[in-house]
């Protein structure tokens, strides 16, 4: 039982092969620059073996005709024949309101995956051309699709809906959608295993903490909270997203530098949060670097998001009425143990104690609390593409 | 020892007589519709009578003259001679960067209030007209401001820097200021009495809860974090004001319905808050009223607020490392029970035991915490126009 993960952007396409009987990728690859001169497509075998495939790309049928060729490749292949791929799962960005899980993709979906166009035009349109691609490359294979924002579709109104009219709720749809669901969910799930009690009688703080950041609180294995909201660009600052703001701000900031709205939008998404403040980087381990040669401005960057986090690690506190424990995921999550060290500090009185030693990995599942500690502190590689290729499976059966 | 204090408005002008002996206002008015036609002077006596004086009242100036003539009148009036009043007391908005306390004013202290007009350019400058008119009608008696801002002065950059180009502070000023400082303030100080503890080695999260509302963190006495922003409209949702935002929502909506700057403002500012979700009235009374009648916009309404306070309280916690005492104050903190104990709920894992029926009352000084609560949970009515009397008094003696 092997499942093809297609993650698709504007002008990539990243893939994985999971061997379902051993949760493994058992190849995977990223095709770049789709539609643009220079594609390339550079695959990895099982063993970590890269082989690098240039070819013209111009759109993501061939990209997908690439990748499948490159999966049964008798040189560098992960399978012996197509045949064996027994679903795809598809990444998509923004299911609206319309998908509250996992769906089985069929006429009346991708109806449904085009009116949710609107919300997120930049990403849906992407994942919807990879679904189309693999109709026609594989067919007959059953193609599945899984939202970024389908976990959060949990969330009471009290929590999605903003302080604005109610009318622009109703006719354009703006809410709290919340995204990186597939990552919360899954390290929810990794979180009840390692801490060997029903998710259902689990009140969680998810922390996914990359270049993009959400938290998400989560009760009985549903999200009840989450800080990304209408867009990405909400919740806490993020590399190179501001973050949510004193919308005062952003008028403030348009008439002072003649911004338009796209103008606006773009600085706001990428010429913000960490990379603004610190003037260096939006990676966080340049910012890190610097900050360690004294670099006050990279200081500062690091400290806002320290702030940041704890302060929404303490209002999900508040949401729930209690934490069993705090999940650190993604990349600053899962690396940087000065981040999570530096973010625990102060949370004693929910009952976080975190064994500062422990705290010392990069990228393992590990308990890092002492002991006694009340509130457990996890760190949980989050592995969206497998969670992928589990809800494909369960809808394939 | 009398002080007078002043607050003026656009187009309006309230102010008090305070006897510092007994801390209470000897008298007290309104002057409303300045420089538009049907200005009027309402004045009430210490006993409560009320005296309605109509003119023309085209400025500040002469709106302090009526104001002055108001006090002494041998019929209404509170005291018997101008000489009486010692010093004045004006509320500022915004003190910016250049005021951490308050000041006796002098051409220095008016130069930099004119430079703060850029970041108020509502609020200042009337600001600015009544401590004018006060010099010219009472030459040589002390003039004294006290900002809305000052007290958030001691907030650390890591709480007052947005997720922006650091530029944008440098250059514009965008950075939290705080507002509601005067009352926040004033209430830490009177939790410290009551709670019969040093304010210095308290942890206090302090809940002004009106029409505007703001919740600041306090430890020692001293704003470490607060809601309201780089303007008032930051942070929770208000009577109509929108609160925080994803930014991408502020140029969504310019986008969809075509929007000016100054119309997005206004919409941000009047349009928005709990009277747009409820759709019926920004007052949280008739707001209460329409939801007890089964209004389900109304009781949306209520719900995001005490969702957005309570988590509010818990990120203050994380920031504070734990709280001593939450303070409620303003119209709906003083006045709203079932809305203080719907904000209380949930809020048991940081030692919060409201005592439900103690907290049945209206704008008392109270403890309304059970016996053993390690959180107490405080109503202090809140009264600025005290708090910059004595400001203004340690200033002028």
């Amino acid at each position: 039982m092997k499942i093809l993960v297609i993650n698709c952007g504007s002008s990539s396409l990243k893939y994985q092969v999971i061997d379902m009987a051993t949760k493994n990728a058992i190849g995977k690859g990223l095709v770049e620059r789709i539609g643009l001169a220079g594609s390339v497509l550079t695959h990895r075998t099982k063993s970590g073996a890269k082989e690098v495939i240039t070819a013209e790309i111009p759109d993501h049928t061939v990209a997908i005709k690439l990748v499948l060729e490159a999966l049964v490749s008798p040189h560098y292949g992960t399978i012996e024949d197509l045949k064996e791929i027994c679903g795809v799962g598809h990444r998509v960005v923004h299911g609206g309101e319309k998908f509250s899980k996992s769906v089985l993709i069929d006429d009346p979906v991708m109806e449904a995956l085009e009116e949710c166009v609107e919300l997120a035009p930049l990403h849906n349109p992407p994942n919807i051309a990879g679904i189309k691609a693999c109709q026609t490359m594989m067919p007959g294979v059953p193609q599945v699709a899984v939202f970024d924002t389908a976990f959060h579709q949990t969330m009471q109104p009290k929590s999605y809906i903003y302080g604005l009219p109610y009318e622009y709720y109703q006719t354009y749809g703006i809410r709290k959608y919340g995204f990186h669901g597939t990552s919360h969910k899954y390290v929810s799930q990794r979180a009840a295993v390692l801490l060997q009690r029903p998710l259902s009688e689990l009140k969680l703080i998810s922390c996914h903490l990359g270049n993009g950041a959400s938290i998400c609180a989560i009760r009985g294995g549903k999200s009840i909270e989450t800080s990304m909201g209408f867009t990405p660009l909400d919740g806490l600052m993020m590399g190179t997203r501001s973050g949510a703001l004193d919308p005062a701000i952003v008028t403030y900031i348009m008439n002072k530098e003649n911004l338009t709205v796209d103008q606006m939008n773009d600085f706001l998404n990428k010429k913000c949060g960490a990379l603004g403040v610190s003037g260096i980087s939006s990676d966080f381990r340049d910012i890190e670097v610097a900050a360690a040669q004294g670099n006050a401005r990279a200081q500062l960057a690091l400290d806002i998001f320290e702030h940041d986090v704890r302060q929404f690690i303490g209002s999900y506190a508040a949401v729930l009425g209690g934490v069993d424990g705090i999940i650190f995921t993604a990349g600053v999550g899962e690396n940087s143990a000065s981040m999570r060290e530096g973010i625990c500090n102060n949370l004693e009185y929910i009952g976080v104690d975190l064994d500062i030693e422990k705290n010392k990995v990069r990228s393992e599942e590990v308990d890092v609390s002492k002991p006694n500690a009340r509130c457990r502190v996890l760190i949980i590689p989050t592995n969206e593409e497998l969670m992928i290729a589990l809800e494909t499976n369960d809808l394939i059966r």
